[in-house]
């Protein structure tokens, strides 16, 4: 084949399966005098939210899935943007028969307050000041993030969502968007969360945030002028990396294997492990605004939908849910996943669950398109045609 | 009763069931000309080495047993220092009528050298300079740390011991004494540890040197006139004891508790596990030196007795193996010592492996006293009598 033909051949496997060039939208509201009351007691105004949409909405709006992305994602979940290489941080599960299939489905995606990929965040103009907010941004949780959203959806004319769905920390979302919107979500895809934080995981957060507040570059968060708390950033970002893979995908792909086939003795990076996280916290710093983390992990840790916040006892609520959690994820374990449909079923909620056998760890989520779109392709089918499905469980 | 009388029965239950008073000596070796080689090619050398003993040693010599210290530990195992209130690390283990029992056994402790209690190490002198070694101190490994101690148990006029033990790494000491010395060890006690690091263990020890070395006030390892790189140190620290916890263990001592009672929306510690970090870290900060944290760490991760390094096809070795983890040890899995008992099964050594059922995590060592006091006693006792014991296993 000439180089051409390839060229066209692969143009046209991306034409057939991608979304294609897409372009990231923004959002604007909350005029002053007229923000977002936030759950701390303060308000947010005015915000913008970066925000995607992939496929149509059909004529009676009844087709819309929202995507929440996850703590270092953004609004860009499929496609390309023009002149770039990068596909958006889900465009497996996201494209025509793929499992969020927008030959069928109007998708949305939108970056959270609080983020730094276009919404408006700890390093946004303070209207108030002219500078950045910096640690003036207010405090945001998971709630506030879901309200935000609500504008959007009012915006886009959406009355009532097919389903909403992400991992992590857009498993969170879609579990409050159940609890703060029941009414508008037909269903729910929470994968690889939890329906609170765990003092472990608040512990793994907080040492993060120590270790980027410990580096004196961090400024008290007025960096702006100067670049990033680099090293801090890359500390916490390396922690985080260990929490996102299994002992077992750690041993796979790195095992005790050695960057220059002999030890060194010093302290550069000996391993192959170190240097891959060594890659990965200094790549971070490029693409991720160290204010941020300190502030999207406190949304992570202040989340606590326990105690009848998920389903009220005296609200009638019809939400459908599928549960996907993953064997090796040891951040969001399986038991986390269990405990939501213990409590749906308690509440006698239509609940599916499943446990998928990945060894991959918290990154599943992101990996593991095959299974995934199975599960989640016929959920959603299900969910359009509004009959039941047979459930079935894999709680150990 | 009256005070006196509580503190005199205070007094009795310590005399009972404590070595009591107990003093740190120090053997030094190596002369000048005369120095430790190890693994890395460098040697080290003069050597100091803080050590205790506890109980009296037998007429043939026969009763010695040496106990291993882990990454922040040191010589005083057992008793108090006068003056002072604190017992030793494994005070719980080591005395009269103990697992380790100083009315039968001749116990000895000694300092790892690369720490920093009273044992060469980076901060010690180096006699070429006239100034603490700081990062011109020779990398050492789990081997050399051995190789020492055996100039310890020369100068004792040990020349085998009934047992070598310890946990995590005191547990790595006791099999590099078997593949090192195997004609000098009756027997071996490890606990809680593994033959090999993962990578996974390595990862966590290179985000907690980054840790310390993105700390300004570590200055390449010469902070001695200016005091510890603090911050840095405290967020290694606070990684650790995530690692040494179970999800569980954390669950049951913190929760989600607040410790104001309410949420601050600050960046203070809010959580009680927060708080716990933060004391736990600067704590560490007062009592143990950054660049030995650095070297030790470093020990740790070279450690690999996997490929016939423990039991060589060709040794006869006949050293007995007591082999204890703990369920919920998520740093050093049972998996890593089932590992262990396979290689010695395939040897045909003796060897009996037993899981505990422990909440308490990688910490269990420290703290399941009664389960390991039975099985250490037993072990003990049919070694030294020189019979063969009913073997159990747990491998799941």
């Amino acid at each position: 084949m000439t180089g051409l033909k390839m060229i066209e051949k692969r143009d046209n496997n991306f034409r057939q399966n991608s979304v294609g060039i897409v372009e990231t939208m923004f959002h604007s509201f909350a005029e002053p005098g007229n923000e977002l009351r936030l759950e701390s007691g303060d308000s947010l105004g005015p915000i913008t939210l970066a925000y995607e949409t992939y496929g149509k909405l059909n004529r009676d709006r009844s087709n819309a899935i929202l995507v929440c992305h996850a703590l270092s994602g953004d609004a860009h979940a499929a496609g390309i943007h023009e002149g770039q290489d990068n596909t958006g941080w889900w465009d497996e599960m996201i494209g025509p028969g793929k499992a969020f299939d927008t030959n069928m489905y109007y998708v949305i995606c939108s970056n959270v307050i609080g983020g730094c990929k276009g919404s408006t965040g700890p390093c946004s103009i303070n209207i108030a000041t002219g500078k950045p907010y910096a640690m003036n941004f207010p405090f945001i949780t998971v709630p506030d993030m879901v309200n935000a959203q609500k504008h959007l959806m009012d915006f886009l004319g959406i009355k009532s969502l097919l389903s909403v769905t992400g991992g992590s920390m857009g498993g969170m979302q879609a579990l409050q968007w159940v609890a703060s919107y029941p009414e508008m979500v037909r269903s729910a895809i929470p994968i690889a969360t939890t329906k609170k934080h765990s003092p472990q995981q608040i512990a793994f957060n907080e040492v993060a945030r120590q270790a980027i507040m410990a580096d004196p570059n961090w400024r008290d968060g007025n960096y702006f002028e100067y670049g990033q708390p680099g090293k801090g950033l890359a500390v916490a970002r390396m922690i985080g990396h260990i929490t996102f893979m299994s002992d077992q995908s750690m041993e796979e792909k790195f095992s005790r294997r050695i960057k220059k086939g002999r030890l060194n003795f010093n302290f550069d990076p000996e391993f192959e492990v170190e240097g891959y996280l060594h890659y990965r916290g200094a790549n971070f710093v490029k693409r991720f605004d160290a204010n941020s983390y300190l502030y999207l992990t406190k949304a992570l840790d202040y989340f606590d939908l326990s105690g009848g916040k998920l389903i009220p006892q005296e609200k009638r609520i019809d939400t459908r849910f599928l549960v996907i959690s993953f064997k090796s994820d040891w951040l969001y374990p399986s038991s986390q996943s269990q405990e939501i449909v213990r409590l749906l079923k308690r509440r006698h909620m239509d609940a599916t669950y499943c446990e998928l056998n990945s060894t991959y760890g918290h990154d599943a989520f992101l990996v593991e398109v095959e299974e995934q779109t199975i599960l989640i392709r016929h959920f959603l089918d299900k969910t359009q045609n509004g009959y039941m499905v047979a459930e079935y469980y894999d709680i150990s």
